[in-house]
């Protein structure tokens, strides 16, 4: 069998992982043997690194790579929109398959970039975009074909989840940790991607355009991040028997009129309350969990390391041996393209209105302290039929009260509309958090 | 794109899931519209069940399946080792790939038709064999291929997994909770496979083939059961802030000579102390937990129901598309196997002497109520050099008492030599059980 050529656009911390994988494959699968790492892009050729190479396999021209004749394989590890963006789609024009872990091109452009692959017959796989080293991509286009998917969920990020992990553990606050997690290279210098949840809604455009086979509108998921969570709330759900995790959410919803041809999908982005006893609680540090739902299936959980050199290099090369194998099944005729792999939009998708999300709500407001507020909060809510799980007043002095409020499963276009009268109440200082609840 | 055609040879629970999604493919993957179901074999063609065929599509003769020129894929979930043997090599001999479900056949005779598939040029598949619903064997296939494999374990058998959690949670005996599981229907009336631990052995010598590369004997891997265990361990184990799992472990060993070729692997299964911080001691009911540890992944988990006809058919499911989606690759030209797929072994292991398995052990002993017992007891563990990580002396009654040794990491082999000495010791009445422990 002739080698495969690899071309490694980008030498971070993925593109070093993947290349030590290619370069020792030793008691790997022996399909590890059949690459040739052939040419890699970097920025700075001096740069002292942990792997040496020929001098002739660097090139600071990442257009060498995508015009390469020896390269058959296209890693884009580099990250950003642009110019991964173009590299991808000019090295899908030359020929060649790509794999990539960059969510934030895909999530945007996945659906050109899929189309381009289509018209030149080759493959674009994106296992490491997601979860890190955990196979769920290809677990949801290959194992789970045979289901009716109704929900995919989970920890998706795992700078947050470090950091919340330790908000939990410590009581700290978030500005300090955060501070802490730069300072171990587990948050960015600009933590605002993950923060802020954007790199979260990325990830579950994603999942939802494979779990329920139509491409939706990245820009239309409702998103919020923890960047502005407080370590009382925190403090209060602990209290209450719950952690505080960043969970993106995409679920089926039925279509408004029988004639809709697009599927709706509620999907969001947002800190939810979660039971101790749920497994998701007990998911910690940079680890990350997707829990997929569907019929027949039931549930299944993936679970491990969310980011690192490692994991995600494990999950380039995955992509990698599935597109070798695809290519030592004939090296001379040219056939179609496996229909599971190549992952092609199946249905119409859109993301539902905000207002349909229908979930669990924790609410914090802060009050005066005086006796007829809780009774005048529950009637608003009560003449919304918005069913109240529990009301706990806590913490009440210099003359207010905090008072925490989680809500059975509600539309939260209901919960918009109660919150609005509560903010009206002369008692009622400001709402100070609302989060989801599991 | 003609229609695949499938026949499936047996109509139990697994079968009916089976029928079931081909005959409702909407809102699944669209190959799931592609595949027909030509024929189906019954033992009783006039049996009452929840899905009816035309009479044309059923037979009593499976050897019409495996001969049916309008059948590409074979399905066998029909259990047991013969006919189903024969009929999985048959199949294979006309040109037919096969998904099965079979973990016994493949167990004990998947080297052989292995060999078969790679002469006929065809796959067989498996991802029911293991894990229910729970896609594992095609990511250990496909997904980690880049990593080195260190170890592989979890609780791959929902039967054990079942009573176990019953007795742990209603503090009952086993004898109470096996019949109570019978009349539910998550035991067999012959229980023997699942709660001896062979039917877990039979997964974890399969396990062990995908990660590790080569074939093992199956009939060499030590297994205990959960046939004898007694409602006073789970408790003591309880106390001492444990979970009682049924573990099937396999590791990978250092050669015991640098010239040795073939790759010594620890493999055992037995009921085994989970510490209750450990995810695998919150799986429980019928669900399954498999745990894959490598470089440079780290740790990955998967988890979810570990049977029923739903998640079983899931899987069957999954490898029906595989093969289907490798036929829409090409209808005319043959070609070679994709090597992740059809998975052949790359190097040669084997099991190693149980003697040097590593791991840390609980024990119970019944000994006199007298003050020198636990000093030579430690006595003896001390001179055999093995470390004891607590030694508790539980319930003195009747002149007797019941003491608890958890060791740390110790061999097999010394831990054998040390139950021995102990059992000579005129105090010692007995060694009431021996464990595993994490």
């Amino acid at each position: 069998m002739k080698k495969i050529g690899i071309g490694l656009i980008g030498l971070g911390t993925v593109g070093q992982g993947v290349a030590n994988i290619i370069s020792n494959p030793n008691d790997r699968h022996p399909l590890v043997g059949e690459l040739e790492l052939v040419s890699v892009a970097v920025r700075d050729l001096q740069k002292e690194r942990d792997i040496s190479f020929p001098d002739s396999i660097l090139t600071t021209n990442p257009i060498e790579i995508v015009n390469n004749p020896n390269i058959q394989i296209v890693v884009e590890v580099m990250g950003g929109i642009e110019p991964a963006k173009s590299l991808i789609i000019q090295a899908i024009r030359s020929g060649k398959s790509v794999v990539t872990a960059n969510k934030a091109v895909i999530a945007r452009h996945g659906e050109e970039i899929a189309n381009e692959a289509k018209s030149a017959g080759v493959y674009v796989l994106i296992e490491a975009a997601v979860g890190g080293g955990i196979p769920i991509i290809e677990p949801l286009k290959q194992s789970l074909g045979g289901n009716q998917i109704t929900k995919v969920s989970g920890i998706i990020n795992g700078t947050t989840n470090y950091i919340l992990s330790r908000m939990d553990k410590e009581g700290v606050n978030y500005a300090d940790v955060l501070k802490d997690a730069q300072q171990l290279g587990y948050a960015e210098s600009d933590p605002a991607a993950d923060v802020e949840g954007s790199d979260a809604a990325d990830k579950i455009a994603i999942l939802s355009g494979l779990a329920f086979g139509g491409t939706i509108n990245r820009a239309e998921i409702p998103t919020t991040g923890i960047n502005l969570l407080e370590a009382i709330d925190v403090n209060y759900a602990r209290k209450l028997g719950y952690a505080i995790k960043l969970l993106a959410i995409s679920e089926k919803e039925k279509a408004q009129s029988s004639g809709e041809e697009s599927q709706p999908l509620s999907i969001w982005v947002e800190p939810t309350l979660v039971p101790a006893d749920n497994p998701l609680a007990g998911v910690n540090g940079v680890n990350n969990a997707i829990l997929v739902e569907g019929n027949p299936i039931g549930q299944v959980m993936f679970f491990g390391p969310g980011a690192g050199s490692g994991p995600t290099a494990s999950a380039v090369v995955a992509d990698i041996l599935n597109i070798a194998g695809i290519q030592a099944m004939s090296e001379e005729n040219p056939f179609n393209l496996d229909p599971l792999l190549s992952a092609k939009s199946w249905r119409s998708c859109h993301v539902a209105n905000e207002k349909e999300i229908t979930k669990k709500n924790y609410i914090r407001l802060i009050a005066e302290d005086t006796p007829g507020v809780i009774g005048q909060i529950g009637n608003i809510f009560g003449q919304k039929k918005i069913s109240i799980e529990s009301i706990v007043q806590f913490d009440a002095s210099h003359n207010q009260a905090e008072i925490v409020v989680i809500t059975h499963k509600i539309k939260q276009g209901q919960l918009s509309e109660a919150l609005l009268e509560i903010k009206g109440l002369p008692q009622v200082k400001r709402i100070a958090a609302t989060m989801g609840c599991l």
